[in-house]
């Protein structure tokens, strides 16, 4: 302790404080190698008033529910509208996924979700893939029949439904068919079209992408302008960050390139004449929360500010409501471990913190066992559970956006509103998101930033716990075994698909293939009203796809490939079909 | 949907901006019950520069290592200084502590700590009990011998050793024996006697409340004078607010009674002729971390900035190391539930949190199945993975009093102040928290304000995940054997005790004794020095502390009595020896 603590530890005038401050600081910590977040940002060991303007509160931060959005999109925030809870569901056959549904409506949920079998996410009906890989991390549905029994006795107009569904966005047309055929309107219809967002699967989640970039850009135009006529209370698009950030996008880079799609998809509904005070007011965001505590929140808030803006002057639109920034959060799988998988508890907890204090709407909490097979209903209840600890026992959503004002926070926010813009601006130099994507730009930038974060790893400058560092000494994985349905449930609904097919009416379903065909080749028809129309008249979910993917073209998304880290040269190839599957079942989708 | 959200969303003026916000709140939450946190502070929806004035920047918050030091005790914090871990170990015979702090060592641990068996909190050796009783949540340590095995082929030199001794602090009698015997001068050894605060105990922890008050008044004065002059790298005291807000004090109260303690220390010390300047560099203190997020932050924050102010202007110290508030903090364990343990990892990892944004020096995170029995090592490997998880992954301790500037979090951090000062002024009033103690003052406070907390968990507005809200169907609660020593280790500990009282050298021990009765009558000799002496020459913990109760008085706390419910009236009663101890063995111990 020979270094001079003493003098500036006296009761200083202001004047002279900084400077002390700044004197004994660079006295014990001579050598401080730079800290830099995520995004790159670097983070100064203290942040104080000049960091951060506070007279500009009012066109910073203001209130909630106002302009400029920063603190939140509604005026009550959590103390109204406590964020949904939204857990995945989905395993084995219709009848599995409607009992699980059954038991979380009379635990008292109303907000729900469906998750698809892996080969429906494919494109694929289930009598087209090996009956090994059906059921395990979704529940298989094709029909309007199966739809039907994932509903059977529940009622659809009680339920706000997330249906994690891909353009073509054929879930929702049998859950159209179904409510049509209950005589339920479709505007007691309510929830999201998750997976809408078909940029983001072509850059970073290929295992949704199903139709060429042009032939997904007209059937996502016309389902969004199909459901602002027909399903009024229904969000027809997510815009999914999530992906980019999960393939490696720094936060800011996420933001951007979210930012950059959704920019890109009202453009195309504007070029076809839709009004965006209407469609803008259906636009919600899907966003990762890493581990990275502030920069997340820095995220959000600036994300916020940035959309309100842009809104308002890139789109001149009026409607206030369509200026709302609203979005779903889920904790990032890809900070869990499988080392110690416990530890995913805490990691889980600091990223809702996180999601809680950036001002979501909506939050899915990961279970600490989802990096080893689908989760347990053990481990669903405790990332459950977690939620409701941090808002009923920790108080920690009693008051709006309760970091503001922190010279940090706000420091880091004017920070990641300048990264995010700047990105922006990259993305609008190359003609839009659109264009972008399909030089693989974007593509490149994630890659980039990927290697960047790995090496980080890799080196040690980024400690993962029970990884790199303060490993156990018999560091086993645990290994799980994977759930599987029982062999004759999936049998017995291949013979239901089977009989589906085959009962069918003929002619209706030979008409719909042909009303089908010809809305896909006349840009001037709503090609979605064709699917729900198709689905209704008995056309399965794997038909529909096939069918358009040999009008609209077949999606291969370009892949990035490091040749070598040496020389660090990026390649872009046409892959057929990257295989990203959850459970070791790459091998099987392999070659499709 | 009918209410106006619609105007108040334009871009509006700063002027209106405000009232527009109001008015909305109030038309969409009419009748909002008030939100108060633990302390009873009323919480309010959002807060805006109009809640604290930034212009006080200086006066209240400043840099950090300088006063008003509400930013943290040292310039750089944990920049430079990683606060402590210190997980608690103890178990078994002093050969099992001293193979798991061999462990520990090897892992790199230095800060180490020593929890000796319940017998031994009680004061007594571990022939005067039930062996069933021994070792269960403590390691049997009552010689110097047994000391001597604790430590053996350990460098005490390179250890900081956390020694949980209650006064008339035996422990580190021991050690300093122990260390002496080795031909190493006192000045290496280094760590904190932890436990030493006999106010918290008569208050809130009356299992380790051994001596009369006024005995403890005296050894304690005579114990920090004579680490200042022998021991000079010993902390000798951590002052306890854990105790008392576990008891049910709320956190406003608990920081009030243990700045009022340490102010009673300070001032017996004072009157004794110390010297401030040098004893209260080496106070402590250690707080409970609630759930209570954000209040806890605030807690420690005002806490630091009442202490300094203290110090400077109460007690006219001129040493600035002497102003500092060095804190340990200690995740709570009455927030863990029996209910869906591993809940308990998330409930940790929320306090740990608020913890680190508080700046403390040391923490120590319970682990999530303390609920049901000493931890097991997985769990205890799951909270200290919990810390380097918050610090490395999530980086929340790259800035130093990150959430600094929030309007919230200032505005709260004054009236917590605020608050502690009002409860510090009726202590003052009482003439000082000895004085209060001894009239029950204190304790009638915790009971009332336990109570409020424990209606607000049964009428519901507190909720407790899992008990008292989304219980588990079937919600059996988890049980875990007693881990227990092998019974063949006691019986060898106890021949081993037998053995040295059989061959210490009886004129030793008889001069030894006649010494410390000398010594515990003659207030003008420095009795903790008799102690060192005695232990030195073959006395035991047990025969130390029976001597001193028989000279200086036996222990016995106050408790309050609430006869009912209805009538609220508290009634003061002497209760031999209240039983808190953990792990089913009250009844053995009752009637002690």
């Amino acid at each position: 302790m020979k270094k001079s603590n003493i003098v500036t530890l006296s009761v200083t005038k202001p004047e002279t404080a900084r400077s002390n401050w700044e004197r004994e600081y660079a006295e014990r910590l001579p050598n401080e190698v730079e800290i830099k977040n995520r995004s790159g940002i670097a983070i100064k060991p203290l942040y104080t008033p000049e960091d951060w303007n506070a007279e500009e509160f009012s066109e910073k931060l203001g209130y909630p529910g106002q302009v400029p959005m920063t603190r939140g999109i509604y005026a009550t925030m959590h103390r109204e509208r406590v964020w949904s809870q939204r857990q995945l569901i989905g395993f084995g056959v219709p009848e599995d996924y409607n009992q699980r549904l059954k038991n979380l409506l009379d635990a008292g949920n109303s907000a729900v979700s469906l998750i698809p079998c892996n080969s429906v996410y494919r494109g694929y009906d289930i009598d087209e893939v090996d009956p090994k890989l059906l059921g395990t991390c979704g529940v298989t549905v094709n029909t309007v029949a199966d739809m039907d029994r994932c509903f059977k006795d529940v009622d659809i107009k009680a339920l706000s439904t997330s249906l994690n569904d891909p353009l073509p966005f054929t879930l929702l047309a049998l859950l159209l068919a179904v409510t049509r055929k209950r005589g339920i309107h479709w505007k007691h219809v309510t929830g999201t079209s998750n997976q809408s967002d078909y940029i983001s699967h072509y850059v970073a989640n290929h295992m949704f992408f199903r139709l060429s970039l042009e032939g997904s850009r007209r059937v996502l135009v016309d389902h969004i302008d199909f459901c602002q006529r027909h399903v009024p209370n229904w969000n027809p698009l997510s815009v999914v960050g999530q992906h980019m950030q999960q393939a490696g996008a720094t936060p800011a880079e996420a933001m951007a390139f979210t930012l950059a799609t959704a920019i890109q998809y009202a453009e195309d509904c504007i070029a076809r004449g839709q009004d965006p005070n209407q469609f803008l007011e259906r636009f919600t965001f899907f966003f990762d929360i890493s581990l990275s505590f502030f920069e997340e929140i820095s995220k959000c808030r600036a994300g916020r500010r940035i959309w309100q803006q842009t809104v308002r002057e890139r789109f001149g639109v009026h409607n206030p409501k369509a200026w709302r920034f609203k979005f779903h959060g889920q904790t990032s799988g890809v900070d869990l471990t499988r080392q110690e998988p416990l530890n995913n508890i805490a990691r889980v907890t600091v990223q809702a913190l996180a999601g809680v204090f950036s001002g979501l709407q909506s939050l899915h909490t990961d279970s600490y066992d989802e990096v080893l097979s689908a989760p347990t209903e053990e481990a669903a209840r405790i990332a459950v559970a977690t939620q409701n600890i941090i808002r009923e026992e920790a108080h920690c959503a009693d008051v709006i956006d309760p970091l503001a004002g922190s010279y940090y926070v706000e420091s880091l926010t004017d920070q990641m509103e300048s990264e995010i813009r700047s990105v922006l601006g990259r993305i609008d130099d190359a003609g839009g998101m659109f264009k972008a994507v399909e030089k693989g730009m974007v593509q490149h930038w994630i890659g980039q930033s990927a290697m960047r974060f790995q090496e980080q790893v890799e080196n040690g400058e980024q400690t993962i716990v029970g990884v790199n560092k303060y490993q156990k000494l018999d560091n086993d994985v645990a290994a799980k075994p994977l759930k599987r349905p029982e062999e004759s449930k999936i049998a017995g609904q291949l013979q239901k698909l089977a009989a589906y097919k085959a009962n069918r009416n003929k002619s209706d379903y030979r008409s719909a293939v042909a009303s089908l065909q010809a809305a896909a080749q006349d840009e001037s028809q709503n090609i979605y009203g064709a699917i729900v129309d198709a689905v209704s008249a008995g056309m399965t979910h794997g038909e529909v796809v096939r069918l358009l993917r040999q009008e609209l073209g077949f999606g291969q998304p370009q892949t990035l490939v490091w040749p070598s880290r040496k020389t660090r040269v990026t390649q872009l190839v046409r892959i057929q079909f990257l295989p990203i599957c959850s459970m070791g079942l790459e091998n099987h989708w392999r070659g499709r």
